[in-house]
């Protein structure tokens, strides 16, 4: 290809986004353009590398045996129905009508469509099981997009189904798709760590996310020192330590407590340690339910595994007005006598201490000596608690490290979360009973994942692409030089099957070979007058170079 | 492939539509099944093919030096605003708004948005010509859709648009692109016809559809008998013979005329040939304004050819009560008298005539000797005629055949239609000076083509595909016989590249057989107890089959 045509060349404008180089980069350089915020166009330079990583991802589904097909983009808004996701809070789902008043969903995910194809088709056990895929455009009503390629409203997702008899058939794929997965990132030249991650809007029971390390990424999680331990913040689970669980219950009373209301005025007006306070916090859910958490004072409260334990698609905190409308007041929350108005939910760490104090639900009085049950019900007992770097694993207690990633991909149990809510998903078993598909699904993000490429591999000249996924193999410059020798060297490349761009253009050799680092193809080769009848090879990745016959140079890229 | 686990299996159901035979065995062979009328699944097999002729239409286009890149699906209204699109009639635009407010149309086709990412970048005549193409989910709010995938609300298109300095730069492209869509059909082996079209919402000059004969086509085009003319019916021209333009003019008269309101009626009770008769046909734009065709009575009016003629959207017949209202009446129109009041529109046939007659704008009241411009005058004049079969082509008056077809493709001239338009669309020329780029733009329907290439190639049992779209290359069945060969065979095969199917599931040889017959992969191999050590070799388009060795079946495939 000649550089002189190539369209979406590199821009010379200074661009805003210089937090996250792959954006950086991959704008300066004329991948993608935006068009408006968090909606890019992919330009030939960034859809070549675009599509090299959905044919890697092609390739090894296809050999993990998944099936490709294509789902419509718009899904009729009665599915979405059916599994009560089109009110689901936290999913950015939009919605189109056609001039026929019929109602569709902008895909999102698919789970619904792959069930509806599914299910029309009358399946017995000897069909199962099957796993199917698709790349195609997925939309998210984002508040914020960010990072370009990072957080955008519209991106290529493969997204994969599939359905199985039972659980220990699904788990077979569920770890055949893990290992297809770290070969797809392995070839890719990315790093990634497998995190048990939350369900969220998906349903099912558990998943794990595939993390790309990166002090830039929103997903935040712990991780023990060995690897033995990965976890998201959202579900991330910790050894609560005994405290004084052996010690005698002294009796409940309450005392005057002229303080403020943080958790530190207490601990040090009762000259007692923060764990042995109990941390109330008062939440509403999207019926309008309240729902108070109690937590040992050294732990924080987990929203979503809250969320999860009680049901809830949605928690606000509750405002001052709210809590004393209840009967109590703001920082002296105290669960026992508000077990009639609210759901009280306590951390299982509860009986990890004795003798708690806490507030008394009125202004400036305190109660000591708290014991549960002792002293106030629960209406819900869990995990509740929120992770924190240094705690320690459950397991082997091994201390957390606390980190962040890029989630390039996920695989997630389904169960018969779908098999259930939508009608008629269902197979002839070997008795010849209906039985709902037990089902899993797997994704990966292919723009993000293209970020995070980037992300990880650049310098401070510009990209440094995997050979796997670059958009050319060779970027070929001519600065004068035999101009005969350079058109045969192009097209014996190109005849060979190797990619190559030429910048042909009537530019400098500082722009060419700034051009040539931005794009961050991996072999650079330089024909020139200093070059005489050999040419010069530069790998992007190495400093040095050196100089080769042409046909040493074809020799090399065709081996 | 093992069909036994393979998604998308053949189905019993009976089908409705048996009309288009293509919709029939896809449906029924499990290429595709509908989501909502309209919308449809490609299943793994149909996908196949698709993909398949992706991959066709992606080599010839790369070959031609267009570059494929993706823009994103939702566009800004804004850009559609800024051609007067949002508004034009015809085109069946879906919109969509983010929670943010900001409107986005679904993408139906892309000219402005390919106008916007270029327009962004600032060009010179050095970076141009280029061609951009990408495939991508394109979206029409049809009020009817029609014959399984020949008529869709949602489909994959490849489309490209490509950037010029000028017009005889951009018509190199132009035969470039009919070129490569000649070479694309041939590969697909799908016979098609370059046919002159209207350019419809599109905009620009002129535009030529690839057409696929066929009787249940929509598109209906006429074609001289040597192919030397084809156009489709919209902007088909013939030869208007002349009939008395030497007569001399005789004094106009009006008599009376006790008659019904048909043409007929008139030549009946004048004894006077019908293309003697003038038509008058009065329609209502979009603007509310009467436009009042006239035309040679042996003629019918061409409405695609009066929009553009009159710069209208959209025609609509005037009623009766519109018709009095304007002085007139229903049967009795004469331009005469009307001018003031309506737009006359003269078909340019009125010059092959003399002495006309037709009414007199009361009930029963004729004209008779109408002579333009004499008796009436004409706002504007041009070729306002429907073809018909039978007449002659204008150069060498060979008779029209009328034919029906199925438009798989089409190729634009955009001229400087949207880089006038829009903003800033313009490239610094060798002066210095800021050019509209000159455009033309190309689509194919993936779809559309697919059903086509069934609806041309199949039997009484299902679909006989062409190789180089054919899901898979071999249609495997066996039926007992040496399952160990069968086994090496399919692994031998399947390590060589070659694409197999195979029916390994517990049913009987018909319905193994019916099967392979419906889906219609190119070679059917059959191991069987009968077969001994051989395998029998049948190809899908042929009635006899062959005993072969499995070494000879190797070699055959894989030569």
């Amino acid at each position: 290809m000649r550089y002189s045509k190539f369209f979406g060349k590199t821009t010379k404008d200074e661009l805003k986004d210089t937090k996250f180089m792959s954006h950086y980069y991959l704008q300066k350089g004329g991948f993608i353009a935006e068009s408006v915020a968090g909606r890019y166009f992919f330009l030939p330079l960034g859809w070549r590398v675009h599509e090299k990583i959905r044919q890697i991802i092609k390739e090894e589904m296809d050999a993990a045996g998944a099936l490709e097909m294509m789902s419509p983009v718009l899904h009729p808004l009665e599915l979405w129905e059916e599994t009560n996701r089109t009110s689901s809070a936290g999913f950015e789902l939009m919605k189109v009508a056609d001039r026929r008043g019929a109602n569709f969903a902008l895909g999102g995910t698919a789970e619904e469509m792959f069930v509806d194809v599914v299910r029309n088709f009358q399946l017995s056990y000897r069909d199962l099981p099957f796993n199917l895929y698709q790349f195609s455009t997925k939309f998210r009503d984002e508040l914020r997009a960010r990072g370009g390629l990072l957080r955008v409203r519209e991106f290529v997702m493969k997204d994969a189904y599939s359905f199985h008899v039972d659980e220990a058939d699904f788990q077979e794929e569920y770890q055949k798709m893990a290992d297809t997965y770290r070969r797809i990132f392995r070839r890719l030249d990315l790093e990634t760590v497998m995190v048990e991650a939350d369900n969220g809007y998906i349903g099912g029971e558990y998943c794990h996310e595939f993390q790309v390390e990166s002090a830039l990424g929103e997903g935040r999680f712990f991780a023990a020192a060995d690897g033995s331990y990965l976890a998201h913040e959202d579900v991330a689970q910790f050894f609560k330590e005994d405290k004084n669980s052996q010690d005698d219950e002294q009796p409940y009373q309450q005392v005057p407590a002229v303080r403020g209301t943080t958790m530190t005025d207490g601990a040090e007006l009762h000259q007692l340690p923060l764990w042995q306070q109990l941390k109330n916090v008062l939440y509403k859910n999207e019926q309008g339910e309240f729902i108070l958490a109690v937590i040992r004072g050294d732990f924080d409260v987990n929203e979503v595994k809250l969320l999860h334990l009680t049901k809830s698609h949605q928690l606000t905190a509750a405002t001052e007005e709210e809590i004393r409308e209840l009967g109590s007041e703001p920082g002296f929350i105290f669960a026992g006598g508000l077990e009639d108005k609210v759901t009280v939910v306590v951390d299982d760490s509860i009986h990890t201490i004795k003798n708690a104090y806490t507030g008394a639900n009125q202004k400036h009085l305190d109660s000591l000596n708290v014991n549960y049950p002792r002293d106030f019900t629960a209406h819900l007992e869990g995990d509740i608690a929120m992770a924190a770097a240094g705690f320690l694993t459950q397991d082997s207690h091994q201390p957390l490290e606390e980190k962040f990633g890029i989630e390039v991909a996920n695989i997630f149990q389904l169960g018969h979360h779908y098999s259930r809510l939508m009608h008629h998903a269902t197979f002839t078993d070997q008795n010849g009973d209906q039985v709902p598909f037990y089902m899993g699904c797997y994704g990966i993000g292919l723009g993000r994942t293209m970020a995070a490429i980037a992300e990880k591999h650049h310098d401070e000249h510009g990209i440094i692409w995997p050979t796997a996924v670059a958009p050319f193999a060779v970027h070929l410059i001519t600065l004068g030089g035999d101009q005969a020798m350079a058109e045969k060297l192009y097209q014996q490349l190109t005849e060979a099957g190797v990619e190559v761009l030429w910048d042909d253009r009537d530019e400098t050799a500082g722009v060419k070979f700034a051009t040539a680092d931005l794009i961050g193809n991996p072999v650079r080769l330089v024909i020139s007058s200093r070059t005489g009848d050999q040419i010069e090879w530069k790998e992007r990745s190495a400093s040095n170079s050196e100089l080769l016959t042409p046909a040493a140079v074809l020799a090399k890229l065709t081996k």
